[in-house]
């Protein structure tokens, strides 16, 4: 029989101190958005593999894991030859199946509806250091809300569960950078970008941070683009200063071409969620804000800490989206928070790891010691179970050295000794 | 555009209402278990095919997902004609994870260890009333522990835990039955079985609660068995009494076969959990208890309430199954918690669903207030969840009586309703 001991390729096993770490986080993720009315909900990690290959997932879709058909279905499909042999696949994000659960749901949810999911999604990409194959992601998404409640109320709860979090290690601040879709589309046809081109032309300025406006410059020149457009464009940021307002910002931008009540939207954004922010977080406009996906309509948003190359949460307005694949129009904005990236700067700031601040008790029990002093013993750990405190009865190791060490790194913190 | 917008087949969604009662439920698993030593881990839901295919599963080994190989594996294995197409499945159990896990992470545990284990599992089984495809198992086990005091602390953690549970529906009553494999053998023998019989006649008495000892007659003679052995082996049963001990038990049991030894140890056992048991939990030694499973060593238990016809939990000593898996020979005892099946039994009492006893407040904003006046509002709803409430700021549907039944419906019990 061949046994093999290490998970499948690109997988973790979660040891007693990762647990921890992971669930204390998870607790405060769910109490946070839970204050904000955000319900949690859950859907099978498995999906019908049409709605995982309906496009709307992008290169996503090149990576699920397919689960094969059973039985008869399966020998039909291995007999035909060219059949499809998968029937369902395991998700590789929650937003396709938040627009099915919606679709298949809402009669029976309030609206709008504020949902918190929190799930493992599978990719089968080429695992690298902190890339993995199964992985946790935590979404919140407002469904049927058009105000920008939607917006206020998902940045401001991230940014109190984010405050929450990273108080733990000290760390008081974070930066959130909000702009707007229909902004940077004005940008673009204002300098004289046709509609068609403004997709292209934004993928070059999501580089910005890589590679400056210089950068940004040579590559649209050398996707053809015409020198006096380019020039057009780059002018609108050049002229932005750390700090730059909406208004100073749309006065570079051509009147009849700016989309003044996004403008003022997000200005409204900015001063409703502000005062609720705690000291050290940012809320900045920022208007080479891209975000990489392509179905956002409205605000987007993304969170960063300095020190760190990568946001630690993102996301944005996706008003057609629902649509789009369940047939049935729904406005909505979310926010997905990088939960491995959040355990991972923790686990940075936290030498020896995470640890409860319970008392924890291990009783170790020689192996002569008699039943009337056992049953002592348990009642003792029994009072202070009762009492809050972590209690274990084991019986003792030969190496009692080394099984003291052990307990000592998974947090216990007394130990008694019974001898006969 | 096929858009499927149920779940996969016998898959669920998980309403709000569905979630606050399962988070509360293994809020107060994870709690009790903690309380008790036990460390939650967690591993992938993927596993090699070759693991989940080695004879250890029984018949859940004809239920696996499989997930189908990708790339130039999988064609070269469908070139091939006859090679395997999948090379991972989802687990069907947390068993065979488990022995997995240890065998490739017990240098970094202590040692006992007592695990917790929560997680999905995924049977292709047909679809019934309460039965599903995905579905959550929870699972504690101590491994590398030989003596009575793995038995002892699974035992008394999870009827602390029940205790806790079911106090919620003004339930205390329930029953720990407790047995041991060697004293089933034991009987067995000694009524003139041979050793090779024991299984199958086992197998019988496990139908009792069904059948009767009339009708388990009636099976072993249709099978075969010599009719003076099955009336000596039934005779034994016929002595039964409820809160009968194990002394009284034993004496009917031939004195050369009888395994003193398991039977003092569960005599011990049974000392040292009862004065731990809140009024109306009864452990009791139900000398006809058999648990299905073939791979256990020694005591086996189980909890059944009045009421329902099935046991919500069970487990026993499998002290050679890990080692048979993983060739590192290991004594283990554990405990699999009905978790889908307390959350039924949660359910049906409770009319209305599961409320959250916090206050929960919701605004409801009108169209047209002010900016000022909605960032009053945002202010106040910050405060009630800074002490303590679920505050949701939302704006006001047309259809406000409505919404707010519908909120109502999720737990809210405050509207406050904002015009200009």
């Amino acid at each position: 029989m061949k046994f093999i001991k290490t998970p499948v390729k690109g997988m973790c096993d979660m040891l007693p101190g990762d647990m921890r770490l992971r669930e204390h986080v998870l607790g405060m993720i769910k109490k946070t958005y839970g204050s904000y009315g955000f319900m949690q909900i859950e859907t099978p990690v498995m999906e019908h593999i049409e709605n995982l290959t309906s496009k709307q997932g992008g290169d996503n879709e090149k990576l699920i894991f397919k689960v094969m058909k059973r039985g008869a279905d399966l020998q039909r499909a291995l007999q035909k030859g060219d059949g499809e042999l998968a029937d369902n696949g395991l998700r590789y994000d929650l937003t396709v199946p938040l627009a099915r659960y919606y679709a298949n749901n809402k009669e029976q949810l309030p609206a709008p509806f504020k949902a918190l999911q929190i799930g493992s999604v599978w990719r089968a990409d080429n695992p690298q250091k902190g890339r993995f194959r199964q992985f946790t992601q935590c979404d919140i998404d407002i469904l049927g809300d058009e105000s920008n409640l939607a917006e206020i109320e998902l940045i401001s709860a991230t940014a109190s569960m984010l405050t929450r979090i990273f108080a733990e290690i000290n760390v008081t601040d974070f930066t959130i950078h909000i702009n707007d879709r229909q902004l940077l589309g004005a940008v673009a046809l204002s300098a004289g970008f046709t509609q068609e081109q403004v997709g292209s032309v934004l993928i070059s300025l999501d580089k910005f941070d890589k590679i400056g406006l210089d950068g940004i410059e040579k590559e649209l020149l050398q996707n053809g683009y015409d020198a006096a457009v380019v020039e057009n464009y780059l002018r609108v940021y050049r002229g932005v200063r750390p700090g730059i307002s909406i208004a100073e910002f749309c006065a570079g931008i051509d009147r009849a071409r700016l989309p003044q009540e996004a403008a003022d939207n997000l200005a409204q954004i900015i001063e409703c969620v502000r005062p609720m922010l705690s000291r050290g977080v940012k809320l900045v406009f920022d208007p080479t804000l891209v975000r990489g996906m392509g179905y956002y309509t409205g605000p987007i948003f993304e969170v960063t800490m300095d020190g760190y190359g990568f946001s630690i949460a993102g996301g944005g307005r996706y008003d057609r989206m629902i649509g789009r694949f369940s047939g049935q129009d729904v406005c909505a904005s979310g926010f997905s928070i990088g939960f491995e990236r959040i355990v991972t700067i923790l686990k940075d700031h936290m030498q020896g790891g995470y640890r409860r601040k319970e008392e924890a008790v291990a009783y170790l029990i020689g192996g002569k010691v008699p039943q009337a002093r056992r049953m002592q013993v348990l009642a003792d750990a029994a009072r202070l179970r009762e009492a809050g405190a972590i209690a274990t009865v084991l019986p003792m190791n030969k190496n009692i050295r080394h099984q003291i060490e052990r307990l000592e790194a998974e947090g216990y913190n007394r130990f008694e000794k019974v001898f006969e």
